[in-house]
């Protein structure tokens, strides 16, 4: 075993580090109080800067434009660009489309590479992911109602979908829908590319999310799909290996997730840091740093980072080394582990800024509020912990 | 001891309830939506409704026209009020302007009563108590900037408040500052009437908080007090007397805020059971409610309820019948206890709801954003714990 | 409601804070290191004084001898008893007795009653309760392998029961076994009284528990039915009838658990301030009271035993005024909620203490390795949880 | 950064696996019910078998007789002898013979090692460390009261010392005095080696900890100091570094600690799932593992446990490459989150066997009494939170 990183991610780490405490933190107080899309002609600027650094798209393979870093690479990269909510977005590693480069890359056809992965790669557009149904626990397959039935030569889609994250401003969806209804029950959906001015594709409303419907990238959408008509080349790989795909996907994907929570432990704990030493609490000076309580949290925080750290990058070991499907109770570990340690930092860093944690006048009741979801997407807790449990009792059996 | 409730005071809940349940709950989506003023003819109605059935003002003394009901009996109300963010509004008998009629009542002269109590317990105006400080900790009477310099037969206030609850839409401010700042730390500071069309008070903005600057009663102002001049007949109280009065006070504003949380969590345990047992999440129709990990958070969330339940109207009842002073500890206690049941109720709440509770179609994510501030405001939690314990400790010496 | 507590018990409980602090608290240390039975002299003089006293017995019924006080009131004596493990014996209202003496009080022949429960309640001799066995869950009724056979006007019984506490020195078992295998599952097991000294009888061992067998009243028996002969008139009230006499038992069983477990709380928490206030931690005489985080935990310590204590006399209210069966719930909450609070008190209190809290020096090593049985005898944590819930959903379905 | 472990440590790790489960594990009984003392013959035959397999003294230096592995692999051979009491024995690696080999081996003078290192390391003597005194915080180096003053050309020692481990059957004590009462306070007391046949060396008792005195290596002694007179030549070091080569001696300890209690936490694991796995719980055979609150247990304590390991090999990594003092903070994280891991672990294990956790029948009633300690000794959590803290928000300042 060997803790040790190498120069090279260091110096990468190093740069991001400070262009996101030079370029990107500056920006929250606009993007706190603004819509989005006003912010996008300032966010492709600071695009461009990354792009001449070279460090755009670092996690995206190097044959279609991005950098090729390795998942644990990836894992260091990622905590820095989380500390600001910004980050991914402009450095363009961001969910959803990084998990639709992957399927693309993995799956697509020259033309849909061609046609959707390079551009997305570059950045010229975004792509959403509709998998989730109102009411239908999106973790069950067998309870997908949206379908896509053949008609000619194409596929015509009906389906309710909600929480697609970002469909407001995307080009593409992929879109789960059941094509072959009496196939075995994980092998009833597929994958279809369904481009979002299709007729019969209707963003109903982004879904008003901790008081804010949120706009473009940062929104989650409500779609209806009617009569959506789509050409069948548009299948995603073969059909009825949706699930197949939505699993190999979501392996990796709940990782990014993982890895970006740590960057905002990371930027929580700083603030929590800052405002004890700062904060006077006494006439004679002294700060919230010289109280017990206080330092208790910042240890626990401490302990709990470093530990969600370790316990995340030995899980992107374990894919870059072993493969995604040995390295699933390890996903599931990260999944609830990080999702709590980061809601436990938070919290306290909130506390730790008393009434001005509660003000926008820090990103922390941010992150307080629409991080919160990290319990709940892409496998609630208890969804991971037993299932990870079940997985574990038949080692013993 | 006796755990018996009065008839009386079951049918004035019974009524309460069902009030919340086909008046207000089905305001609420507009209330998430739309800003608060825009709601205010309607919740007129509401009150009207309210003063009908003869059920204004509960907590208020009869002899300026409350219902004048003891603070053990206003518990249950409260209980049944807080279930929804309008009850205590819709009710009259909401922070700020509760504390701010039990100041006037006891420490107003006759002409302040007339002039500020009567049409304030009437509903005819809100008020507001500008006390806290930017980077001053509230609880240090020390550390209050905010000065009144009397000049001929005037107070000129100079100073910086902010998270002044309600500020925006209020008549009046109950203003904290220093008027004696040569006396002794804990008699330097007055209570003074200041109306908000004064010359020189100036609300600078409502603070944004958790995403949303609100507004009217749901608001937080940050007030700019600049050569702001009034009569000195507008001291309330006794010159210098203003930490004494703002004690007596918090004990009891304490305790209110208390049982309006006891409502927060009833509804949110509410709104988690029936998720449970509708939330299906099996082709064979098993739901939540089937799920151990589930009825856990039930039972320890009933169990907490109902704790915090107890501690509260045993405080209650110390204050009724001990006095406040003596209520201390239990007083600490329950501002510690309860806002933390809430956090973890209304937290489970939300997890129980998956994707949905995130958004704005249940009340809870707003409950979960804003409620987020009980264990902050009127004493941290860490205050209050390290105070209780060092009296305890006091008695083991 | 009213939380005042009644002149008269007030005065019971401070002559027993008194008794306990100064006559059974001094013979704890004799009790950490000797066997049990090497104390019976000491304690039948302190048993004498208790009767002198007209404090023995205090929730016995009035008609055997007993002092006949309601259960809310035994929940503050029990308080005060429960503060040493030599409490309940020495003023003989201890487990497994206690409810044995309901059981023959309520379902017992003159005969039976005369024979047992009267030297029973004088406290001339001792009993035990034979249900749970090796393996089967306790809980279960239809997994109950112990068998009565009817033989001529005998009963002849065989099985394997263990956990028989303080079987060790009694003179009778109160002893579960399946009369009727073919009835209904919760109508096949009967109570029969078999006196310990019959042939077949067999005590096993003493259970070794956290290190000791221990030995007469503090002890576990495994005991082995072979062949064990009784006559039918030993069967107490109706055959089949014996677990719903054994619900009948078990409800007020916890509660009496649940009043003596805030007496070891209250010991713990006195332990803890006053260590906190004599440990010495600085040259300069600053002691472990002058720390936040030891603050801390005694703040949170004195609010979640004040909860659990009206938690319990609200459960005790219910069971004098409404009744065993709608206190329910209520049981279920005391049973994990002061269990726990027990748990986390005794643990504070022993960190408290440093090294020292693992020595037998004070009886915190004791409480810790012991009461931890309290989460888990007459129903674990997850068992009352899971069963509460399902109560609960099923008023919201 | 590399996960992977190295074939040698995976092959020594496999061999102590099966060592520990066929040679050690079945010993437990009888260490769980006799006197250590009547157990040295049989661990003399086991030591033997372990000398044979080339397995002895895994982590001491080779140059003195041991393996020389490093920390780091020291953590994984670690983790699989911590799963048994008895392994580190049996390995020879236990504390406090592991840190005083260190002692010795870095300061010792020549003749010391030749008379006191090599038959340590060979296991024909065990040695104790007498630093702690009763009443006297060991964290403050300050408040030590024993004192050895110089007379001629010996030390004459005096003092009272406590929870001096594994005391009872040593031969020599590293005494830990004050030589220098002048000094500045971190250079005045020194490191002596005292024989413990040596006159005024008197082993009064053997604490009673959690019921048990405990014997021979097992047990933790009250040492008084009377005159105790030893030769100067016996000191350790240079005179007044006592505390320095403490601190030395400390950091890897603590690290020592946690490793073993990862195999504590494995064996806990084990049993756990062992027991879900197992315990039917209805007539159907249902069991223990299917239900849900069983399952998050699980999974939570997989996460915990894993998390910990990383966090201690990182750790060790630390001191390996980096040295101890690089490894300050890390050092200080694990001694807090292991010690809890294991605690809650151990709960949990102890929890799903129900009645039987309790019982001396597993090991697991033994791991709840005893390892309670680890969260006390080697600087309670509290001191190691605090200490942390603050050199973290030095960084921030």
């Amino acid at each position: 075993m060997d803790f040790q990183i190498s120069n090279r991610i260091q110096t990468i780490v190093s740069m991001i580090d400070e262009f996101v405490e030079k370029e990107l933190i500056p920006l929250e107080p606009e993007f706190l109080t603004r819509p989005f899309r006003d912010m996008l002609p300032v966010l492709r600027e600071k695009q461009a800067m990354v792009k001449r650094m070279e460090l755009w798209a670092p996690n995206f393979p190097k044959d279609c434009g991005g950098m090729g870093i390795s998942l644990l690479e990836h894992g260091l990269v990622s905590e820095a660009l989380g500390k600001s909510p910004l980050g991914h977005y402009v450095f363009w590693c961001q969910a959803p489309d990084a998990g639709n480069v992957e399927i693309l890359h993995a799956h697509g056809t020259e033309e849909q590479k061609k046609r959707w992965l390079l551009p997305l790669v570059q950045g010229e557009i975004r792509s959403c992911f509709a998998m989730t149904e109102v009411d239908m626990p999106g973790s069950n397959p067998v309870m997908l109602e949206t379908t896509a039935v053949k008609d000619g030569t194409d596929y015509v889609i009906n389906g309710h979908k909600w929480y697609t994250s970002s469909a407001d401003g995307a080009k593409f969806a992929i879109t789960m829908a059941v094509t072959n209804p009496e196939a075995p029950k994980y092998q009833r959906a597929s994958m279809i590319i369904v481009p979002t001015n299709t007729p019969g594709f209707n963003l109903v409303r982004n879904i008003p999310v901790m008081g804010h419907e949120g706009d473009d990238y940062f929104s989650h959408g409500e779609i209806l799909f009617e009569g959506c008509r789509v050409p069948q080349e548009n299948l995603l790989g073969v059909e009825g290996h949706g699930f197949v795909m939505a699993q190999e996907r979501l392996g990796p994907g709940r990782i990014h997730h993982c890895m970006r929570w740590l960057g905002v432990c990371r930027r929580a704990f700083d603030l929590m840091c800052r405002r004890a030493n700062t904060r006077v609490i006494s006439p004679s000076g002294e700060t919230l740093a010289s109280r017990q309580i206080i330092q208790s949290w910042i240890a626990e925080s401490a302990a709990e980072l470093e530990s969600a750290r370790l316990l995340t990058l030995n899980s992107a070991w374990q894919i870059d080394n072993v493969g995604a499907s040995a390295a699933r109770d390890s996903i599931s570990m990260i999944k609830f582990v990080v999702a709590n340690t980061m809601g436990r930092i938070v919290d306290r860093a909130l506390q730790v800024h008393g009434g001005l944690g509660m003000t926008d006048d820090t990103i922390l009741a941010w992150f307080y509020r629409h991080e919160r979801a990290a319990r709940i997407y892409d496998g609630a807790d208890e969804v991971h912990k037993t299932a990870l449990a079940k997985r574990i009792l038949k080692t013993y059996a």
